[in-house]
């Protein structure tokens, strides 16, 4: 039988993502992979994820092991409550709901919001994550906050979208905050229309240099006053920056009669999360380990993040723009007017670098001359070196238009 | 705002579930529950599960904590294929994809395969997460092999059905099997009719007497000769009875394409399964444990199952019957006709016990005087007092009707 007789229109339009490819490129070749916004497994803390299972295997036993809560397990709800609460915000383990990474997280607030055809607002591009959970759903995708004139609040709140979403912090892909005054008008915007905005956190705490900026969810709070968290902002929380990926740990904070909403999605999509990994993350972030492990984190990714910075000033062509990020995992790059990244990868990958062209994180046409690279992966020497690669792909490519 | 003005009618039309209020009835209370599937955290292997996660993080290090394969880790699936591999039927680790638990793959082949609407054959009553997984496309669910009649195939293949579901070995929620004889008769009418099935295993091997009955991926590997696996059925398994279901691990069986287009959907639902998870199962299931535990589970469970039928026997009235499974968690009780299970629910939590009313998980109206007790979650003796407590509600009720 031919599968494809039965799935559904909805999938069956899909096309298959040219990024696996891309991905897969870095695999066990001799390969410089600066396309993937993986952690350097050097970087996960082995010997403190061991000890917290020991731990958890000796204090609960099967517990551990079984089936457990759907919204997740409480222990971390309230350590991620207390962790988040500030003076103007009070978080209930109760606005909680753990997910499996943050990834099921945004899916899961798809399939509550989202009907066909629903108008969404992000900055342009966006994380491409969110383009892959949603893309069933026929969105209409508007940009705002990606150029001068879409800071026209006013205008691209009518119609109402049905959800913005934006990673705020140290934005995937172009590493960009997302500032306090552009923050504080949309809160106020989110109340005057009554609008919601997904907040997606992964890089946050990942803060290099400069001040820190509020969450949006902090500066509703701050700006209603009202103690009640997430009447217009939904936040996306992950242990997967700052602790480990491969335990797939994430959560969100939300209205309470949101969170119900959400619970039962989720339990039909996977009953709960790993009970085993939230208890081992809960294990493993306490007595201040999380914290002192954020510190060494930054320090680590900033180096990789100067790496990356000289070389690409030492390397690249005065003609080629980028972005300097004061924290997560990734730099942008912009080439002359009319160059295609894709072409470029063609030529880069022939000399053993790999990055994401920009076009894939594109709501509709555009980012043709831009690349996403991340520095999170390898050492300094090994990051020159791949922007040693690219750059020589890039200045073939530029000496063949004159 | 009020964030149901923004909800998908999807899901603002679900009603919220009943049954957690139930499931929760056994929490930290003095009640017996036979209500949950859940296993003892007694026959959870602890020590196992800790010298798997030392050995996986020593061997693996921070590997097994970063993101993986959205297919799952290939050593795992390697060792399912094997596993599952006959003299009939070799599978292939690429006909498999992990899943977060065999929920996110009933999840999952729902979003593939299902448009709004469409026709799904299932044995009637059928497991509640079938039901909870696929409610939002308003499926025509129609029964199959639930009664005499409904063995005409000819008859409910006309108009094909999108997709059928069974969970064919000590079914949730009744404790039968799926003879061979229908089983075979399902896929003769499967290539006829070149339609297609889901079979949910995660019981099969707990059975504690009686001859195995080959699954219908077997079956259908056997009647075609052609190598090919999953020509028309999705097999979907799980580690959650027979190792730990704290840890999420499932997994798919499927024809290659349809694994491709299953990928492509689990990559926006979650990225990748736990890593984590994925190799510690793989580790404590290795050098012949699984298959030793197993064993001595079918023991375990036997005894308790053992101990509900001679319960029911001893305590309950003549007028109530029950089936006697041959493995699995699951007993089925059928009360006289025209007493009501939810009334009798009532009364037995003011006794201390509970159960699932047979409503649950009937596709239409019907079960009402049927309920689910589970007898995986206690020793003998509570199962043998929770059955005398359950005696006393059914035969105050009795008393009352005549």
């Amino acid at each position: 039988m031919e599968w494809d007789s039965l799935i559904s229109d909805r999938v069956r339009r899909l096309q298959p993502s040219r990024l696996t490819a891309i991905f897969q490129m870095g695999d066990g070749q001799d390969v410089i992979s600066l396309a993937g916004g993986v952690p350097d497994p050097a970087f996960l803390p082995v010997e403190r994820i061991r000890e917290a299972t020991d731990t958890v295997l000796s204090e609960r036993g099967g517990e551990a092991l079984n089936y457990g809560s759907g919204q997740g397990v409480l222990e971390l709800r309230e350590f991620l409550a207390a962790r988040m609460s500030t003076d103007f915000m009070k978080i209930d383990p109760e606005n909680i709901i753990i997910t499996s990474g943050s990834q099921q997280g945004l899916d899961l607030v798809g399939r509550v919001l989202f009907d066909e055809g629903d108008k969404v607002l992000v900055r342009n591009p966006t994380y491409i994550g969110s383009i892959n959970a949603w893309r069933s759903y026929n969105l209409k995708w508007e940009p705002v906050f990606s150029g001068g004139e879409s800071d026209d609040l006013d205008r691209v709140m009518q119609p109402r979208p049905k959800l913005m979403y934006f990673v705020a912090d140290y934005e995937n892909p172009t590493g960009e905050m997302l500032s306090e005054a552009r923050r504080r008008s949309l809160v106020k915007a989110l109340i005057q229309y009554q609008a919601a905005v997904l907040e997606d956190d992964p890089y946050g705490q990942l803060r290099f240099e400069g001040e820190r900026i509020p969450t949006m969810l902090e500066l509703e709070a701050q700006h209603t006053g009202t103690g009640r968290i997430g009447g217009h902002v939904i936040y996306a929380g992950s242990f997967s920056k700052v602790l480990s990926p491969g335990l797939r740990v994430g959560w969100l904070v939300a209205d309470k009669p949101l969170v119900a909403r959400i619970m039962q999605i989720k339990q039909g999509a996977n009953l709960c999360s790993s009970i085993f990994d939230q208890f081992v993350a809960y294990e493993a972030s306490g007595d201040g380990f999380l914290d002192a492990h954020i510190l060494k984190l930054r320090g680590w990714y900033a180096e990789r993040r100067n790496a990356m910075i000289a070389a690409m000033e030492r390397y690249f062509p005065p003609e080629v723009t980028f972005t300097r990020p004061h924290g997560g995992f990734f730099v942008m790059v912009t080439l002359p007017e009319g160059m295609d990244s894709i072409e470029l990868l063609k030529r880069a990958v022939e000399r053993g670098v790999v990055f994401i062209p920009g076009e894939a994180f594109h709501i509709r046409e555009g980012g043709n001359n831009n690349l996403r690279l991340s520095f999170s992966r390898y050492k300094p020497e090994l990051i020159d070196e791949g922007i040693r690669r690219l750059a020589e792909a890039i200045k073939e490519m530029i000496a063949e238009r004159v």
